[in-house]
């Protein structure tokens, strides 16, 4: 959808301009107190020959000018022949304020929304809204703003598409915060956050993108946007509702999203690497981070420079809840540190600089010049207490100090650490801005946003499938497949699973028998019985003729007397698998977002301490081990307690083609079970030891 | 150590006036522009005769009254001779804020140190510091306090006591923070953190106590501390650096601190139910917390009510990332909030309220009083987004509602939760305060914080062993006790170990076999072989005369040969065990807070998942539940994934014996291992299959 009459207009028609209160008067105030060039701004107002000492036109048709941006102010009942008069103008933009649509939860609202769709689309006109408070474009200063907020300088590249018009009045709020756009959705029903996420993606005074969402409408949409933004290296920093089940059901109520699994949005997020946030002040915090820093680090790794000790063991302790990487020092930087430092002071890092250095602005850059071009660090933090009554000599002195070291242009950033809220010293906090130092909100949260920024890094540097297979119809009507039939689909992908038979007569086993030799497993085949052990379906272990008869009579006969309604193929017949790591590697298709492949370490692992990792296919090797990374029983896999090392490679690529077989079955499948899935020593492979399908047929 | 002089003084002399920037001029400042009492104030200066308009004298010997307190601004060379003149004349506190000791960690300060505390000692005088930044008692207007700060009202009832000036000054600049004292201990090497502490938990204006200390020096004194304070249901909240290897590393390096392990002193904090908490910014929301709410919540569960979709799942989704219990609302609830709230709102908790309710005070009352009246509710979070320019007709509204449902003494508190830094409203921040109602940091910290107040107010209603057993001395030169002496200590404090005995001879295995049946394990029994497999002295499973020599002859010969140095003192012979759920119970003993028991599941659990529980000795049935609830893998022991439910009963009281004997050998054990310990079904106790203990003897 094109947005540029409505986010970009050259004339602009505030339908309803007012002096009073309200929609009507805050707009008009908004945009003559920060708009300098009112020319092609026009107020429209029947009543009034003025408002606020602007013309005012008595309709949309009296304009003497075309228009591109309508903002009505103006309720409900009105906006449908507004639209109408203003499409004759040349309107391809409207902003609707007036409530009265889909969040009423009423037949009657839900009606009025669907028609203003309708219109919407026949004018060709993008539509914002309705129930919002609408947007600024900081850029070209234009306001189409329901509410007032303090008067300031706001400029810069945070881009924010709000859902909640609360939240994005909030973040205008923040004193530290500095917008290309803010869009506050509303409904969102015409002009879907989807299209202004494409918008604020391509746009190039945009260098963050800020959403706060209840849940996506438009995955595909969804997913081409994050897919531009990763190939862009523009960072997309997303506040979802729902993480919890609370939450969750909350957000759903709340705006009526079909709602995939929130673990599947995380996934999606992760392979796209868009960041993840969990409240409001991080959403703040962490696009103000990002557009502030002159440069990403090209490594995760962190150097922090404290005056106090107190201050350095807290950036030590809570950096290690959030895995910050503090490395050490190269040898050379110890020794100059040394050099330059107190001698009561002991080089380390995170280090304690003590107060002494920081009455000196070029000691101050000395030392901070030997800290950041260490090899070992991909960026700086700088621990900052100051307070008001003693802060000014201080901040002054390391202020030209980080003025000075950034001139130097050694291409790491540096980020500020207040110790405490009232810590901030706001006046400061817009120097630094200017030189490209943004000042972090106080540890716990500063070094959770690390934490983030480390991953974002270091997604940056790895391959990807930049890609995700949406499925495009629901599929109805399941049926789960016998152990047989799922594993000759999963060996067609490329799914290594054991030659096998399916033996109909005792003859047919021995046979197999005497030709593979060894141990063999025998199973009941037959896509009635899905818990082969429970009804005696299953003989491990078995060999020789005698007992391979034996086993195929004694498996037939307990489950026709336990199962006697059960169609029974015959008896699936495989080499008997030696014992190996047990995984267990899963698909789920997620409603919106398609297949999903799960994969964690069978027994306890995945039931009590949940310990899985969602990945969307397709997915590639590096991916397929980022996900086996990520499980805190990996150090099982790489030979913890005497464990042999795993066939990493082989369970990947085994995790690839199961992703491979789950996108070309995106339509039809609903579940996919591999447990377990017997990982062996290097170069030995994996075995699958038991599969089950369940697909639409 | 009796410190009312010093704290509490009644005349003050501060050595050193001066009306220039500095220790001198600024403790004078501070001490005339807020203390209205001046009548028995004197200032020294030998070569002034007033000093900002109050008199000065040139001497102690001067002043014609006696003296509590002396302000030392002078500098170290000077300070011994001052408190031998203030001794004449009654000085029973001195606070010296003068460098040049301990901290600068040469020769020469180290004995400047000493000498100080042997003055102090001999003078009887509680000397504070030195290096310092002193005391300010709020309570009583004494100002000692070497750093100037914003003059504002800060009395109130939080005491501090910190090892580092900056972080004290940090918390008083704070605009809501509210003190009975702040204590900037210095050095702290003659009065001690520890005795600051147990003055405060005493002092009868002090309703919560907030610790940054570097580490313990008394850990007897700061036991008792903490005891005491648990017995008055004071809290008491404490930073501690040293939590992260690295940050213990600093904390050592900065104070000298015998360090005991970080671990053990959580245990400990656990035990009295003291709070820990991460960084600065916690610590004053913290303190601020605990010392605004009128009441503390009688159990554990929260109602969040919030004014907008937005809020109410960042509520959800960060509540549950701290464990936060938002219990269902009563039917009768859900009912009068159906009645209360518009037909779009969904009543649930937490609560979406929408904004409806938030323009009339008595409308809001009623809502919220439906909330609070909720028997599931133990406290009520008010979620709170008001902005500068459209905060005002909201907020009052909401205040005078929440002001009138707390004049209705529900016995439940209320605390508002904002959701970005910049939505504080410093101005009804106030105002609620003088209601009791803290305002929150954002959520990541509010959250964090409301899982702390959750378990301090779960740790108040649990049964306590409230007592720890700690070292007298250090042992030295230990022995690893035999497989049978370490089970034969064990049994004599109750813990359930199979009768077994030690077979010198193939006769004596084959006769004790004979009377108790069945199978039997058969190991080497030497302190000279800890690794028994190793050296194939074990054998499992024996049963009958024959099958007994054998084993008995294998497992000599295996050892004989492999070891020829062991002394061997026979085969221990004892019922094979059967298999039952696998915990390792062991002790290790900190050299600060005594014996520790350690908890957790075998194999995986404890060393790949960590999964531990710590705990000091001793404890009772309870604690040792409590233990075991913390683990992550409690779940198996509860009956997960088909397993039997286990006899907790019994584990418990095994853990409570094994805790009985290291609380009876803290003096001399180094280390106690039980590794497996057999746990069976409900009824069916557990069984030691291996110890080792290594004591002193």
């Amino acid at each position: 959808m094109n947005l540029t009459k409505l986010l970009k207009p050259r004339s602009v028609a505030v339908v309803g301009a007012s002096e009073k209160v309200g929609f009507g008067g805050d707009s008009c105030r908004n945009i003559l107190d920060n708009v300098e060039d009112v020319s092609r701004i026009y107020f429209i107002n029947p009543k009034r020959d003025e408002v606020l000492g602007h013309k005012c036109y008595p309709s949309i048709d009296a304009i003497p000018d075309t228009l591109d941006l309508l903002i009505i102010c103006t309720p409900q009942n009105t906006v449908i022949p507004l639209l109408e008069e203003g499409a004759a103008k040349g309107v391809g933009g409207a902003v609707v304020y007036a409530s009265g649509y889909g969040e009423t939860g009423t037949g009657e609202g839900r009606n009025n929304e669907k028609e203003l769709m309708e219109a919407a689309e026949r004018l060709n006109i993008a539509v914002m809204g309705p129930n919002c408070a609408g947007f600024i474009n900081f850029t070209d200063d234009i306001y189409s703003f329901a509410f007032l907020s303090e008067k300031r300088d706001r400029k810069g590249s945070v881009g924010i598409i709000s859902q909640s018009g609360q939240l994005c009045l909030s973040m205008m709020d923040d004193p530290g915060m500095r917008f290309s756009y803010t869009i506050s959705a509303g409904n969102a029903k015409c002009v879907r956050m989807e299209d202004y996420m494409e918008f604020l993606i391509e746009d190039e005074n945009t260098k963050v993108v800020g959403l706060y969402i209840e849940g996506v409408k438009a995955p595909g949409q969804f997913v081409r946007a994050l897919k531009r933004a990763s190939e862009l290296k523009k960072p997309v920093v997303i506040l979802k509702a729902g993480r919890s089940e609370k939450g969750g059901a909350i957000a759903a109520s709340h705006t009526g999203s079909l709602s995939g699994s929130d673990k599947a949005f995380d996934a999606v997020l992760n392979k796209f690497g868009a960041i993840r946030v969990d409240d409001l002040e991080e959403l703040i915090a962490m696009t103000m981070l990002l557009s502030t820093l002159n440069c990403l680090p090209a490594k995760p790794t962190v150097a922090a420079m404290c005056l106090s000790g107190g201050e350095t063991g807290i950036c030590a302790d809570v950096g290690s809840l959030y895995n910050i990487k503090y490395p050490d020092f190269a040898p050379e930087t110890l020794e100059e540190l040394r050099r330059q430092l107190p001698s009561y002071a002991t080089p380390n890092n995170p280090l304690d600089m003590t107060a002494s250095l920081s009455y000196d602005a070029e000691l101050y850059a000395n030392a901070l010049r030997t800290v950041i071009s260490d090899q070992n660090v991909g960026m700086v933090i700088i621990g900052y207490t100051l307070l008001n009554e003693i802060a000014d000599p201080a901040i002054h002195y390391m202020y030209k100090g980080i003025e000075k070291v950034l001139s130097e242009n050694l291409g790491k950033p540096i980020a500020m650490l207040p110790f405490a809220e009232n810590t901030r010293n706001r006046e400061y906090q817009e120097k630094l801005f200017k030189i490209g130092v943004p000042i972090l909100p106080p540890p716990v949260y500063a070094f959770k946003l690390l934490g983030y920024l480390s991953k974002y890094v270091e997604y940056q540097t790895k391959e990807r499938t930049l890609e995700l297979m949406l499925p495009e119809r629901t599929p109805e009507k399941f049926t789960a497949l016998s152990e047989y039939s799922s594993k000759m689909l999963l060996k067609d992908f490329g799914v290594p699973v054991a030659d096998s038979i399916i033996a109909k007569t005792t003859d047919e086993a021995v046979e197999y028998w005497k030709r593979v030799g060894g141990k063999l497993v025998m199973k009941i085949e037959s896509a009635d019985v899905l818990h082969k052990s429970d009804v005696g379906g299953v003989a491990l272990n078995i060999e020789g003729e005698e007992g391979i008869r034996r086993a195929f009579d004694t498996v037939m006969t307990n489950v026709r007397s336990k199962r006697p309604d059960a169609n029974i193929n015959g008896i699936l017949t495989a080499p008997m698998l030696k014992q190996g790591v047990e995984m267990i590697v899963g698909v789920s298709n997620d409603p919106q977002f398609g297949p999903m492949i799960m994969v964690g370490m069978g027994g306890v692992f995945v039931e009590v301490f949940k310990d899985v990792a969602l990945y969307p296919a397709p997915l590639c090797k590096a991916e397929a081990l980022e996900m086996l990374m990520s499980l805190k029983s990996f150090p099982l896999l790489k030979g913890a307690r005497g464990n042999k090392v795993c066939d990493l490679d082989a369970l990947c690529e085994t995790i690839v083609a199961i992703g491979n077989f789950a996108v070309s079955h995106k339509d039809t499948l609903k579940e996919l079970d591999i447990n377990p899935l017997f990982v062996y020593a290097e170069g030995e492979g994996v075995g699958v030891a038991d599969a089950l399908i369940v697909l639409e047929q």
